[in-house]
Order: C-alpha cells, then sequence, then structure tokens
C-alpha cells in the first residue's frame, strides 16, 4: 500500500520524536529492522564547531543512538547504550550525516554492536567515523 | 584582581563560543589549566531523551570536549579528539552536567585522557559517566 | 598474626592458580579488597616481543585480569569482563608490571572498572598504559 | 610456484617468529595483504582459566595483534597499537582461534582497523570477540 511504514519503523520513529534532544539536533529514523538500524542527520550550521565541520559530539550523538536503535531493535525490548567506543576518521563536512548500526551479537540482558558513520558530500558517502559498543536491557545496565 | 580571568582559560572560553553546537547546547567552561578541564552544561528540557533524562549524545558531547581542553591544554597546540570510550553509569537527572577531564600522558603527536562525568542534583554530585580517550595535533590524526 | 593473609586474598590467589594461562605468564595477586585488586607480573625474556619491551599482550592480559578482580571483589560474585579498552602510553621496559584496578561503580549485573598498569624499572613505578570495562556477572553477559 | 610464500606473508612471519611471547603461546600468522591480516591460534590447555575456556588475555593478545598487522601492512611502515577496544561475546570454546584484522582508514601518522575473532570448534567457526582500535607509526605514538 503506497505511504505505507513499517510498524516497526513507525514506532521508532515515534521514540525518536519523543527525543526533545534528538528533535534539536534533526535527526532521522531511515531504516530498522531486527538487529539494523539507520540514522540520517542533515548537516546544519549550528551543529558545526570552530573549524566549520560538523562537531565530533553530534558525530557521537547519531553513532550512539544508532547502536541503541540497532541493538534495541535486535534484542526486541527496551534498551539504552551502556558504553561505547568511537573513532573520528575524518572531518564530517558535507550535507548529511548517515549513521549505520548493526548488532552483532544478542543476549538476554545485553547486545554488542556495531556502528559506521559516513557523511554526503556531493552524493558521495564517505566513512567519517566507527564505533563499537554494548546495548543493554532498560533497568539491567551497571 | 577581581573580575580577572586567566588567559589560557579566556582563550579557552573564545574557542567554545565560537563552536556553534556548544553554544546550542548551552556548555560553559569552567576552567581550564595545563592538563585539565572542566566543562559545565546546565540540564534543559530540550536536551532530554524520551525517559525524561539528559541524552546520552549530550553526555558523550561534554566528555569528549573536555577531552580535548585537557589534552589541548596539556600540550599547548590545536588538538582534536581522535578516538574515546564512554562508560554510562547511571541516568543524568539533575540541574548540571559536569565533565572533569585529567591528562594522563602527553607526546609530541597526541595525548591520553580521562573524564569523569557528574551529575549534579540538590547540590549533591553523582559520577554519571566515565570515559578515556586520545587526543591529537590538529592534522596529525589518521 | 604473622603469616595470615586475608580470605578474600587467599580466595583471589586460589582462582589465579586455577587459571593455567595465568600461571604460563606468571601473573600474582598482590592485593584484593571489595572494589580494588592489584596484580603483578614479573617481566621474563619470553613475554616479550621484537623490540626487546613486553609484548602489548601481556600488558592487555594483566589488565583486564585486574579488571575483573576488583569488579568481581565489588560485585562479590563470579564475574567475567565483557568488555575493555585500553590505551598503551608507553613500551613496558623494566622488571615488573603491576596493574591497580578499581571499581567506579557496581550494579546487579556488572560493574565499571578503571585500571592502571605500571612498569617497575630500577624501583620507579611508570604508568604504562590505561583501561576501562565493564565486568559482568557470570552467565548474564552478552 | 609450488611452495612460495607472499613476501609480505613471509616477512610478517618472521616478524612473529622474533617476538618471544608470540612464540610462547604459539600464533601463526596465515595471511597478510594491505589492510588486512589473519592470526590462528590452536588453543592449549596451559592457555585456559579456570572455567576450562580460552582466557580472555589470549583473545585479546591474538585481536591486537591482528590490528597491529593489518595497520602495519596498510601503512608500509613499522607500527604498534596504541589502543584498542574489545567486546568478548561468547566463552572460545574450541581447537582453534582466528583473528582477522581489515584497516578502514589510514593515514599518515596512524591506521583504524576493526578485527573480529572467531573460535573453531568441529569445524565451525563463531564469532567469540570483536575489537577496534588505532594502530601508530612506530616513534609516533603517545
Amino acid at each position: 500500500m503506497s505511504g505505507s511504514v513499517d510498524p516497526m519503523l513507525a514506532h521508532g520513529r515515534e521514540v525518536l520524536a519523543s527525543q526533545p534532544f534528538s528533535v534539536l539536533v534533526g535527526a532521522e529514523l531511515a531504516a530498522l529492522s531486527p538487529g539494523r538500524a539507520e540514522l540520517r542527520l542533515p548537516i546544519r550550521q549550528d551543529l558545526r564547531q570552530q573549524h566549520g565541520f560538523l562537531h565530533g559530539g553530534v558525530v557521537s550523538y547519531l553513532a550512539d543512538n544508532a547502536l541503541t536503535y540497532a541493538g534495541g531493535a535486535a534484542m526486541a525490548v527496551p534498551v539504552v547504550t551502556s558504553e561505547y567506543k568511537i573513532n573520528y576518521l575524518r572531518p564530517a563536512i558535507g550535507d548529511t550525516l548517515i549513521a549505520r548500526a548493526e548488532c552483532l551479537n544478542r543476549g538476554r540482558q545485553q547486545a554488542v554492536v556495531r556502528c559506521d558513520v559516513f557523511v554526503v558530500k556531493d552524493g558521495e558517502e564517505k566513512l567519517c567515523a566507527v564505533a563499537q559498543g554494548t546495548v543493554a536491557r532498560l533497568g539491567e545496565g551497571s
């Protein structure tokens, strides 16, 4: 049916819309399926740092949130990111930031997830950060 | 002298004021000395996530930025955070977030820095996240 | 009483003695109390890498094991390290490696722990690596 | 030509043979090409921990070393691992441990590398740990 949205994706978008900070920075949930998530964020002037490229904090935010979504969609329960690590590869210069996360391992209490973050410039995606972390069932964290 | 501000701190505040994203979220540089930095952030409604506490992305942002400041103040050159890891310990519920970073080791190309993030509620500080990462001389990163 | 050993430390040493790999590399448990642990390892020729200093894998092993001990002693249940991050600060050149770990936060399912690794040369301790990670109740990990 | 070995792989094996610790634990370099490396390690009784599976320190060692090889083969200069993070996914129970690392980004001073660690049991590979870290040009680290 034209215009229909997958129920898991629709629910994920409702959750994102209920996060004031995600609304503030303008993140969008582009895809969500068991163990996989894609978040997108149009790069705006007010998200930059002093050298003119996207602030690392925004890159981290998008990676962190993508980890949570992919892990939550794998575990099918409410989750939070309990820890992650990120390596910044290059300055995020472009129009859009894309974070794609994939769950590698899912347990009863937690999931381990990886995320690749790309910046899109002139229609070309470039890998600009990589993250890896743990998503924990809500209320079961540290 | 009343009202005077240390030149290193004054310069650090100018840098922070030149970061549009730091202005957007309302971060303040409370202290800066060689190898040490303290950032503060008043917790606002629009920085929260769906459960009512501060979004993890904001906690990460403040930790990341504190790492950069402490490493930069240790190396005395322009730097960027090249990588870090963060563990969230508890939800950040309160009035103010404080990130205190300390440089552990300083080389010519990079510095290794730790950061403790506290949330202040009813005047009491509680450790809510811990981070560890590498700060690299600008232009010398990966 | 001369020669007596604290029961927690005595139990910890029994556990270490039951780990064939810890016996192989010659690790010793020097101290153990709730949330704190110290492991020591005499540096031997066969633990080195090609440049003559201790292999990073041995440094990681000692940090990892110290994290497990400190977290386990904080939680008072059998645990495993579920994840950690380590930054190597300088080559480990000397006689003895010392890993000191401290639990920062303890939950029902897991604990977050930090570890400083020192190398002792000519009686002087030098910080050579720092680690941070999560220790999980056995059987409750990912 | 029958029996010939690629020069890069042959050199890598010489380096491994010059690491006393790698010889002690029995690591083998199975493959090496620009940006990629595979290390293998037959699981022996004396590499185990008290629960009968391979000690986490050995898993970390193999991941760390694979990161170094992949990064070094990408940068074509002598390197060391300067930092990494590892998540253990499941106990390493089986006959052989395999660490496959791939360089994601290569700079002049450092490279960012990921590693998947598998345990082989009854001929089947299972992912048992994942790592991500930075490899730095020797002498240019922290």
